[in-house]
């Protein structure tokens, strides 16, 4: 039979396990709650429960998978499967994950940071499929990132690649969580683009905007690309800064590492169309006119699915490469 | 008898030949005017003597050498070793200069763009070696890049990586020779630096440089560091601003790629210490302080010997790798 690999994709309030054959198929998925504040010992024990019930539900045994991936939030290092801390993650401090899950399931195990699995995910199966260079940013509460260059995802030193979210593009510009001044993050998130809204409102900012903020206490990003959509000023111009910045980031990373295609993941992509319209719109005006850059800008197309196929596609990839 | 690599430097001022063993030991090397306003045939005969004369002289035979490495500037197809175009080689339009190359000396050629190979030569004898991630920068009249990750160089897709001169850091910021707003070289290299003493001076500025500016009619990036260490103001504010923008530089670059080294490179280090000693406290006054960063700043340390270097070990680490 088929030999199969499990993806474990580990969140602050879920779990979720995929099985798939050697062709990356989905054979069949399940999710349970992570359990993060019970700590470390105990979120093991639900990692290892679901990957066994999922496959048991679906008449198969440990024998049948060859490997398994997983994928964590929080600084890590990767290579040793350790994970540093994480602020989903409360009671998480320098816990070999990779170790743990390999021990209790008995199988070969790759560790990898939960965006660069998504990323792998969309490479292999999703938005990147047969693209060798792209860059993918997931785009919720904070900016982050993956990069694959040359087929491969890259890492740097010390695992500090990727941080994307944390480009700095404006010089003395917005605080960040991060303690940097003017990252895109600060910009372009949807927490930056719901407070930027937010100041607006409270500076006193006629818009539609108004009348949600004060009967729910807060404005979200949603709710600024759909007044942006139904025609409001203000929700225009913050959802503008918002495609602006991203915009100007495409450009200044397609002359780092040259990617064919840039991938947009995450909660805020459901503002759908007129934010990858805009983006692209703010791209070609900041890049330079004297070459054509044939890059595409995109949205993922895996969902939550990304996590899973991502790594159980690296364990299948490491096993290829004789190196898992 | 070991085997040599040659390593061809095509600059639009000189050809530059290194003959190295398989140690990367220089055995030998010369020098002779390009002539690129003869056009390439002629250039191409240039380079074939000037390698065939430092052979001969050094009582070496073509037989003795294993394979070459060429660089050059310009946009090129790097794979294919096709030059574009160059400004500095004004009648190169779409020349297979490998090609033509590898047919005068009957070698295996490999074909890399200048500041790449540079890059990979400080990589293996230079400022960066035993790093597996580093980023290199050629402060010149523009701005260069190379890019090292995990061990590699980074082309990008249609070799548009590591433009790196070109990443923008101030949105709508001053204008670039290559049509964008606000790219880092419009603020940090040789000419935007000289350019923006230039403009003080010109508005009314009281300074030491302008008397320079009258007696020699400009002020060079030379002119502005030693005047900056020498205790002037605006020579000092400009200076500041050239180093605090690569100190951004270095920020961004750290979060996307993740390098171990940040290598300084070309005629603009020639302003010393102060020129890196700046630079690195603007990184540390932008870097994020939740976790240090133990990324290295420091200048290239081949000189005008990299570029040689840097072609004949992408030569030697090809035929290692079995791609020539």
């Amino acid at each position: 039979m088929d030999k199969m690999f499990l993806g474990i994709d580990l969140g602050g309030t879920n779990i979720k396990v995929g099985c798939f054959d050697s062709q990356l198929n989905l054979v069949c998925k399940t999710a349970a709650p992570t359990r993060a504040d019970m700590g470390p010992d105990v979120v093991i024990d639900k990692i290892s429960d679901t990957a066994g019930k999922l496959l048991a539900d679906n008449g198969l045994s440990l024998d049948a998978v060859d490997a398994v991936g997983i994928g964590s939030p929080g600084p890590s290092k990767i290579d040793k499967g350790i994970v540093i801390s994480a602020p989903n993650l409360p009671r998480f401090r320098n816990i070999p994950l990779r170790k743990l899950v390999s021990q209790r399931l008995s199988k070969p195990t790759i560790f990898e940071n939960d965006a660069n699995a998504a990323c792998w995910g969309e490479h292999v199966a999703g938005a990147g499929k047969g693209v060798d260079d792209m860059l993918f940013f997931t785009l919720g509460t904070g900016i982050g990132g993956g990069i694959i260059s040359n087929g491969e995802l890259v890492h740097g030193f010390k695992d500090n690649a990727a941080e994307l979210g944390h480009i700095i593009i404006r010089k003395d510009g917005r605080p960040c969580p991060c303690g940097q001044q003017g990252c895109v993050e600060a910009y372009a998130s949807a927490a930056a683009t719901s407070k930027r809204a937010t100041e607006a409102i409270q500076a006193g900012a006629q818009s539609s905007l108004r009348e949600v903020f004060e009967s729910n206490g807060e404005i979200t990003c949603k709710d600024v690309f759909e007044h942006y959509t139904a025609g409001d000023r203000l929700a225009k111009n913050v959802a503008e800064g918002t495609c602006s910045a991203l915009g100007l980031l495409c450009v200044s990373l397609l002359h780092v590492t040259g990617p064919q295609r840039i991938v947009f993941a995450g909660g805020m992509i459901a503002a759908g169309e007129i934010l990858l319209k805009r983006i692209r719109h703010f791209f070609r005006q900041y890049i330079w006119p004297l070459k054509p850059e044939p890059v595409e800008i995109c949205f993922a197309t895996l969902g939550e699915n990304a996590g899973i196929i991502g790594t159980a596609a690296l364990a299948l990839h490491a096993r290829r490469q004789g190196k898992l």
